[in-house]
């Protein structure tokens, strides 16, 4: 892939918050906080790393699974990262993603309902169904935001935080929220939705935007989108109203811990001014690295060090 | 692409049907029966053809959408032919199939629930969702028979019939079912669930010998298949058990109408071997017609042109 | 595909007429005329439609094929739809193409010369052949107006107006002319050359402003031009005096009945700025239908449900 | 592209000359003959090699154009290569085809009429068009084996010959024929219609075992076939009686000059069995060269001091 | 991709040694030992798990780079994996492999010279061709066994052994050599090359059975000797002579400690029947695990579970 | 491929010299040439064109191969084009680049090292990294301009022009430059660093503006410097800097012989605008052929013909 847009930090969104977006995810959570939260952890894996297969009830009450893992030997509270996958995988074995716990952190990973079936497998039912959808989860309820997917997803992703709180080796006071693409959109999410966080770090983020992916990607999930609208010709206001309460653009105007982005200009999933859009518009204090010759892998392991360093430097007593 | 398979017609599947095989659809088709079938019909379409919106109770008593269009002016019971759309589609708008009514007959074309996103658009909702899927339909609640997807899309075909039956203007005695790819394995699952059909037409029929078909096929939602067990390995088994009860195989060895195969020895998306398996196994008096140069578009108008000279003989009194 | 152009409204095309194009024109069709147009009517296909096998003397006196459907059992001049079809495409069979007369038209659908081995079969030979080509038809002839192919395809179609008007049961006040991509441009010359046609209805239309369609399609027949433009260097300047004889930039601004046009904003093969090219330019009353998500297939289903409503506000008494 | 077929040299075909082959083609050449020949020489560069502008009268009296180069200085009769393109080529500029006149023999190379657009350019029309046909030259006029655009290419390719032969400089008892693809099929053609070549040098030869072709080819012409058979379905019979008349497994099995012939195992316009079925029906004494790990392009340069070798010794006096 | 191979596990070699084959790789590793091994370690990442750089003098005594990881706080030998990358990787950065010291044990992941610019990154030059550079290793040297690419990566491999043994907290009676693709043939070679390995672990293994993978591969490097091969006619026999020094087919033969294989059905690069032509070479104690929906991601993370398994099995005291 | 870019002839490139440019060059020549040129040259293929293997010692006094063509029986000095190959490719064999030759010049078509394997065909190797091998040559030590394997290049394209003039039938004042691709931005490196070349004629020239080429470009080498960047991301600056060392840009403002450039306006590996960078900044008179249809293949024979006009023009006495 080449450079996709030419001067992709330009870019400014001019995305708009529907008049209800604060009350309708207000609404959302407390609804859900109506079930209690329930997290339960029982050690699966118990090496050098521990890692403890996590439950709690998210969205609906519906049970949520996750790993959490931490350092053997662990006997006071740590901080915690708490990271969502990327779009179409789960959270997958538990000694599948160990970075966090061999650098001295306590992790929880949580799996996205139905999702993880792509490429690392999910144990997560969405037990929700209806109308008539695009293959994949984009426009899975995309006709009303109350029905839409990702009510669903972000609601576990903010009630993730606070089952990673519920863990006795995990300092409440020192969670930071991560992942990549789709899982970057979720921390900006929680970014907004969950009011003390230490850290937010979106990687590559998905989900922000979406008229303006779903015109540029040439690959990922944006092209759903695109594909729903070529069939629904009629539903365009109705979906890009339904995706705007889930847009990272407009969350980003609501959160306020400190952020470190990761942005890549040879993106075709997740086009770099839509990124630069949610960055632009953050509300707390700020940085971005950015990638001009990669695609959608973005910063990877370069990446990861930089994440650490700042998670470093934000955890530090 | 080329011809996908050296000597297709001399494939044998060694599928077996499960033991409870008739004994699972039996007990589902009398749990859809406790709802009433309710089938209404509203006239949106009022021109040389007529088309009424038709809504019908099927699996789970959800309603499900079709059209039945005839020709304008009809006094007497016609013939009908029941059709599904293939993967991914829709019944679409009310002027989109007019073959059949124009040709002098009654038609219903059913709507697939939760698909019609893809091509054809649709309007019947799945309500219903669960565990991790592979994007699509095929691998929706794969891990249990009950759960399956295809499980409620049958219910609903073999409603659908009962549906076209309640139109006054149907002769009841004189319905055949037909489709192209799922379609037509629908079809064959009609044709062995509903025992007094007049003719059943299935063109390069999906949904036969899933196993082969995820081996081979290069396109289509075969692969999805394949891609979820790239994920789910430890589920192949069970997979695949749950898949034999919507077999397309298993269904033919069961039904007795005459029957109008097609087959396509380019298809990459069903292998000609898998209609072939099907059509071997068929248990009533049949004829397939072969396109040597065909993909999966299979015979197109030559073959809707061999469906309509068959429905003559068949129909005629 | 992403959207093909940022904003493909605001284009407008310099493209200028060559000064003898409406002489070009006006010789080339009473060269025409002096062969008696000869149209016969067979009857082929009886049933809640009847169809006709058509023949009229085209260019050259040449037999062109058509069919003539419409709804049995019509009894007075009904209004009548000429349609072309896109490249590559022929007339199908008789029972193909059935929307038009299920709703209660006459349909003329005629076959385009030489073509209709692509996808839907042709029956209508061009008997001329001549200097290099690029595989396909536009460039058949492109270095002299006199022989290009679509010289004799435009011929065509300005006859099958005729031809149409020649059938008792249609009403030769009430003719409107239309067809997708190829048919679109044969619809807009019709529109030029026909004097007194109803109603044009264009949808992506392609032969309009050939060299932007040239230098941006990555799809389709614009890039034959490209192609043989890339072996024969030094024909540039030829070629696209030749097509300018055949754009239906220049046919658009010579046309004067009511227009319903359609766009396509990630139409990759008739980029959408050489739609609006034509738009722009179109003399008559006119509307426009964008569809934003959609790519060379356009709005389908919608967009016959549009043409629909413009065809009964436009043939209402 | 990996290797093609198993055991591509084991093939036999199977496919019979039509009872009136031989009579056909006398008949054709006869008929060709009543045209007087015309060989025209222009010198157009005159170099260290000198090419001369070629016309002479093929099929129906036509003009066929070629190059004739030879080094300068040239005083008494050279052998002569006689050279065919490949599809969709021409004979190009003077300047393009060097080898033979700088290996000191002289070359005629033939446009082939029509193409030459696809690549190298080419300048002779082909003044026949007709019935419906794929785009591309396979399916011009494939219903009849009279109106076939391979007809006239062979008729024009024999001539060629003659044509050689009538260049004061050519001494006509030392003419070879070769060519690449189309090229090598039809110096497969002029072997068996021309009764005194001293060589025929057919490189990964195309138009052999049509049938096969078409089934197998994932690139290249046969596709052309097998594309237009997908449309015309019902002309399978007649599409394969007509190639067999330009089939080179026939021409094969009726010429006799001394052959080298060339063959790539990872070939997938011409898979390497249609080579070889020509090969092993060849008359004559022969040798194959195989190229295991190329694809269409074959030996190439290697290929091409193979062919000086075997001419070397074939001209030696 | 579907299956790439009927019935992979029924294949056998015919592969043969060449006569020197052991005496090559004898005199290959006594050169190398003349050379001091030098093995440096320094730590890196200290954290749970600790990260040390590793250099030591591989082929030529040439300085080959490496990681160490081991829990923190280790303070008895562990026993060890010792893994090599795939094709184009390096060994990264310290933090991105992270399984096997996360699961405790201590974990050598040797980088490969001149690659780790394809994918993950590399600091290893190949003095015999210069720092790190984009793929295309293959063929360096492919005209003599001695100047091949692979010698000097397969003695660096068996270096890397003797490395890890050297590090204080490593118990050198367990040792493991392991690895993915590339890094499944190189732990072949050591299997051979290193006496006294505790098992043996290829997963999707590459450089097996050369002249199979170059005619069947449609991906991967295996593909750059095809190409290779397509250029250079005339080395055929020659370079098939120098691949087979660094066949693991007969490396498998030569190798007798236990070993756990994994082949993919769906595998594009590495055909499967070219890892089964190694597995039922394996001279030891042999299990394989078959994926067969999976390409060359082979198991995975699941995969990775059934190699702690049997590492577990194998160093429990 | 539609137009790369929008005014692609607009583009200025912003590219600066580093500080040593000069230096740099002057040094490394003054190097190469204390090494003695020592230039043989043997007759291998003797007929109308007879050549000659040539061999020379370029970078570090290493052996570069060449051929050397002229007509045959010449008995002057000639004029000489000096061509450099395209990326990739190396000399061929004798008898594959006949045109100059057979035009009346004498023709040094010089190997490229360590290339030739990619499609033409090589005999040198880079002692730096050996003998010829599959394509990845741009990153080749591209962390230091003096470890650059385009250093070692391009010092042999300037003894190459020594070497030609060394051959007794060169006339030494009548030398011109060439190539296709890479072998233009060679042609632009000897036009700056050879003082008194009669022409430049750089063809689509790679090697031009590095930076916009790694972002643009969608195929061809320049793709290897941003896949080489996408791994090692901290190398950004470094690697342009090292870049530049070999940018035609900065080449071309340093050559002052008559110069005939071309560039394609299709063209995906070269984007055109990085042909015009160089073209607008070179310092001798100058002239552009466009191909605004064409892709990487550029004007091909019809641009060889201009060369030789231009050639003609040049060395005309």
């Amino acid at each position: 892939m080449p450079i996709t847009e030419p001067n992709p930090a330009e870019y400014r969104s001019t995305l708009r918050a529907p008049e209800d977006f604060d009350a309708f995810w207000a609404a959302t959570l407390a609804q859900a906080r109506e079930f209690p939260l329930d997290a339960r952890f029982t050690p699966v894996w118990r090496r050098a790393v521990e890692v403890h297969d996590v439950t709690f009830a998210g969205f609906g009450g519906q049970p949520v699974k996750a790993w959490l893992a931490l350092p053997a030997g662990t006997d006071r509270p740590l901080p915690c990262v708490v990271e969502y996958p990327g779009y179409g995988g789960g959270r997958g074995l538990p000694h599948e993603c160990l970075l966090y716990a061999a650098a001295g952190y306590a992790h929880l990973f949580m799996d996205v309902r139905g999702q993880g079936s792509g490429w690392r497998h999910g144990d997560t039912p969405d037990p929700a169904g209806g109308a008539p959808q695009h293959p994949g989860f984009m426009t899975r309820g995309v006709l009303d935001p109350h029905d839409h997917y990702y009510r669903r997803v972000i609601t576990d992703a903010v009630r993730a935080v606070a089952a990673a709180r519920a863990f006795p080796l995990v300092d409440p006071a020192r969670v930071a929220v991560t992942g990549e693409s789709q899982g970057g959109g979720l921390a900006l999410a929680a970014g907004a939705l969950v009011p003390d966080l230490a850290a937010v770090l979106p990687d590559v983020p998905f989900l922000c935007d979406h008229r303006r992916g779903a015109e540029l990607a040439t690959a990922g999930p944006y092209r759903e989108v695109a594909a729903y609208l070529a069939v629904h010709r009629e539903h365009e206001r109705q979906v890009f109203r339904t995706l705007s309460y889930c847009d990272g653009v407009l969350f980003a105007a609501r959160a306020t811990a400190p952020a470190l982005f990761s942005v890549a200009h040879m993106d075709a999933s997740c086009p770099p001014s839509t990124v630069y859009a949610a960055y632009h518009r953050y509300a707390g204090p700020k940085r971005i690295e950015v990638y001009p010759f990669n695609g959608h892998e973005g910063g990877q392991a370069v990446q990861a060090a930089a994440r650490l360093d700042f998670l470093d430097a934000t955890f530090a007593p």
